[in-house]
């Protein structure tokens, strides 16, 4: 007997029920399917974006080498080559729509929420094994899959109309991304059961994994702060007087 | 000939002047060294530097993992052994001092500002070699030693009478931890003649070196930033409304 | 102005010459152009080269890990996508035709000689960096080639009469296996540009590189000679008396 | 109620009987024990060992960054200052007892067997987690435990009179020794019981735990077998004709 899916997850977001809500229902996640998101903010994000993105492929090429099994492996390859090959450059066609373009992206200073993010998943990855570094990942992948699927209820089909953001809620929602989101929460749900078995939460890992999702989740929080109030890079000429 | 190692950190420090002055000049140390800086601000800055030693403590373990000479090797040990054995538990003390005990401490979640500093760290260390690794370390070993020695300085004598900082002041400005730092600076110094050679300026890998060091020097700075305007570590309950 | 991807290689060759020439001129080598190379020698190789295959992708997964530079983390990722994903099939259909199939080989414990020669690269790529790493994985990729090319030579054309090695031949002294190799000799080419110079022989680096280069080396030597001699997978009984 | 340390160590033991039997009670620990063993094959192995501790000693400093708790950390970091900063010493010494000066011992190619058992340690804590690491470093500190004690056993009270390789009998059968080994053990169980549970056989992970203790302790005999029959580290002129 193995363990649903959903189940794992339904008990890692109950751990930190208030981050997680205050991660998928954020300010920015309603402002955007509103259409009320200032651009600037929609700007912020999608550049950092793409630096989130390198390092989010990373965090996958080093599932691919802690994977135990050829199945495991398979999936992890294959997502890497997914986001390197194909995600990437539909984010470049994306982002040159708004102005801007790769060399630009790829010079910009990382905030320091994104690098707290990415590299806390990377830590998780080398510190301990494929499924603490699956788990630093999922907040990501299906918090991304929940907030598209929010953004396509249907009292919230107004804010669709005439929405500058309506691409990027078109992806999130569609049946292509949310079978992406389904594969790795089985991935997961699989990689669990095999470590820590039919009943995660009575697991002596159960403490620790749930942790690892709530700082994970609470980065992402960061992250839609950071859009929402772009922090400065280095701090203004008069703080150094 | 070996490469002065004061002439190395004289070239990285310029690489990135602005961002090095807002780090050892910032707010924090100057109310530090005037005495007027609020209590809650050193007592947050005490907290997270418990967890961050951890961290930076793992970081000096991954560079003995990442040694390629005995010496060097030594060299890392003998640091992670006295910040671990040793600074640790000073460390403790003096926060008991301040009302703060070490299973509160530990029990803490990181802010964002120190995960995305230790684990970017880490990262470097993981993703180069150890001189990149040691590059990223540089900012905070010398940093602090910096920040001693100008606080020592005569023109700040008078802010020493009745600070309640002065054991921390005295502690960074001492002859130990000067020496630990200048101990710091001649390893760095050796792996980088090794590696770069005798005209770091001219390698290939300056570009790469000095990213790492502005890079940790503004995670510094957002450290400070954090302690003067401690960050929420999860959003205030309207901002999921 | 760069240095040919062949001078690097050249010079890495040049400064293990016998240890080179024992690798691509091995007994099992000539043996297997000649068609006079045992069958159990064979199936041995092959179904090590299965787990071979396994632990070779891990480290090109890291070198996507380690990889700083998009162009670099593109070549890694497709070099790990077409080994797990096309080479590693193409390998368990040709080890079908030799008797050998998926489960058994999966389920055979790694040879010393092999586990010795994947974790050393392995652990090359976790000490140092993308350099140290790619040098590590050379001696396997241009061996290869080297041994493809070596075996299309007229002289050598009467042992590929009715020779049952004559579709790893074929392989490995076809276009496709040479360019990939060619490819490879230029992505280090290009990294080691950009981290030890235009003279790589003056560069700190290269006598570290160069004992990376040989080890490997002499660890695939290691490898024909497990398949030539094969190793017991635990003692005899008589020992343990 | 936390598993008993013997409990574990039995369990895994029993899982390998074959290969751990060949391990504790190979022809290189009883001729040892008898003083038959041949000069030449222990002053091999005392050269070996000196690289060997080098890297036992760096997965010694990965298990110090993985450790997710401080104590498991301290537990580490005293390890590899110990080994590093107190037995690699003694080891020295000891080895220029026997002809052997440092500078030699470090230039020295490592052979495949040692090079297969340090980098397959190294290799599960890279793609495991800290329970990993420690099964697969335990061969080591519980064999040597288990073999020191095995030769002051009353039986073998004979095989001690003038035999040359005493001081190494007296150091591994001597009360500070087994303590350091029980100390390793009781960490270890420590760490499994927070990530196994009190059924440590009935988890999903103990296949591949019980897998890594047998890897590790056929790569022990394997680094024995190389002692009394050292193989040659580059192959005989004659091979490359």
């Amino acid at each position: 007997m193995t363990i649903a899916a959903a189940d794992i997850f339904s008990a890692l977001k109950a751990s930190c029920a208030a981050d997680w809500d205050a991660y998928v229902h954020h300010r920015f996640v309603r402002d955007m399917a509103a259409g009320t998101l200032p651009e600037e903010a929609f700007r912020w994000y999608l550049a950092q974006d793409y630096l989130f993105l390198i390092h989010f492929s990373r965090a996958w090429a080093l599932a691919a080498v802690k994977a135990e099994r050829l199945d495991e492996m398979r999936h992890a390859v294959a997502t890497v080559n997914a986001l390197i090959g194909h995600e990437m450059q539909l984010h470049v066609e994306y982002c040159a729509g708004w102005g801007l373009d790769e060399d630009t992206m790829a010079a910009l200073p990382e905030a320091a929420a994104n690098i707290a993010y990415t590299r806390y998943v990377l830590d998780r990855g080398h510190s301990g094994d494929l499924l603490d570094l699956l788990v630093a990942l999922a907040p990501c992948v299906i918090g991304y899959a929940e907030i598209g699927a929010w953004m396509a209820r249907p009292e919230h089909a107004a804010g669709w109309q005439g929405n500058p953001y309506r691409p990027w809620m078109e992806m999130y929602s569609g049946a292509e991304y949310q079978q992406v989101a389904a594969d790795v929460q089985a991935l997961i749900a699989r990689v669990a059961a095999r470590r820590i078995g039919a009943d995660p939460q009575g697991s002596g890992r159960w403490p620790s994994l749930a942790a690892t999702f709530a700082a994970a989740t609470r980065l992402e929080v960061g992250f839609w702060e950071m859009a929402c109030h772009p922090e400065p890079l280095s701090p203004p000429p008069a703080a150094a007087t």
